[in-house]
């Protein structure tokens, strides 16, 4: 069941400071192939939001833009995802290290994390599952692959619609290295290269 | 077919200034969750080394540790890793960056890349690939589901045995963001977090 609002009412929605701009679906491998932590919204089909911290996804295909991602069955957003199949990625700014990592601590089944870390969620245009207002990417995404779910809680996802705050220029991204330890984006480097 | 040296044996190949040792294997996440570019070897059936690298690949469990990866069909290592179903995946710290593109820009068609990027293949234990020295990690990996590869070009890996460098001490690693551009590792932050 998506939203059917329009972007207008997206825009309108968002918060003070937050413009939500369309991303090309071509663009949307730069933001996950450097492997930032992300955000994983659902909502279930009884209507509940929920969002989950995650680190172990990858690109699968540029064209139409496709991710893998493991979501653990001990994670009540699992649940959702396979029931509704659709969710949002959304790529916070490493100044919302803090409550990714406090989203990362709860669980759904107790906390509705949505209010306890203070994050807004969004209404999209193609998927249920809120967007995440104060993340500047927002990937809109459904399942498209569930051959390995079974065995490794493995999803394949298209992106259907992507989201920028052009409010938030070049931000930092962080990448988990394990117990609550981050390494944050730091200088970028250039170099001659033919692969997009 | 493995290669059936002694772990002796890869250590007295190393290179000076190289002190290969096993990394435990419930450590590997640490290495691919925050989403390295790494470089992957293959060995054909017919024993041609090959490395290529790859930005698009994931963790998918912890123990035994395994790994979801990418390797395009249009890639010469495709059809080495679906053959012989052995990969090495090593991780290059930023210092190794103008190796890294020099072999994304080639192909293993018309390039012994081990030789025109100065690149130094080690025997390994478990996999009949190579390590590559100049990494500070490699991974000796199987495949051990293909039921993605015809439609994504997904592999799963198993990682049988891990090597560190521990003469590179905390090496920062680079993220690609395309055509060429990557991040190199920044501050690292820390948070109180139940998660592994």
């Amino acid at each position: 069941m998506a939203a059917t609002s329009r972007r207008e009412q997206v825009v309108a929605d968002a918060p003070r400071g937050t413009e939500m701009k369309e991303l090309p679906l071509g663009d949307v491998y730069r933001l996950i192939e450097p492997g930032p932590v992300v955000l994983l919204t659902t909502r279930s089909r009884q209507g509940r939001a929920n969002v989950m911290t995650m680190s172990w996804h990858t690109m699968a295909k540029i064209a139409p833009p496709t991710i893998a991602c493991i979501v653990s069955s001990d994670d009540l957003s699992f649940f959702a995802l396979r029931q509704t199949k659709e969710c949002v990625i959304a790529v916070p700014p490493v100044g919302l290290a803090d409550k990714v990592v406090k989203v990362g601590n709860r669980s759904g089944r107790d906390t509705d994390k949505f209010a306890t870390a203070w994050l807004t969620p969004l209404r999209g245009e193609r998927a249920s599952a809120p967007l995440v207002a104060e993340c500047f990417a927002n990937l809109e995404c459904r399942v498209v692959d569930t051959r390995l779910v079974n065995k490794y809680n493995l999803f394949v996802l298209e992106v259907l619609k992507a989201w920028i705050d052009s409010a938030q220029p070049k931000p930092k991204t962080i990448h988990h290295v394990g117990n609550g330890a981050f390494v944050v984006d730091g200088e970028v480097i250039h170099f001659e290269s033919h692969i997009p």
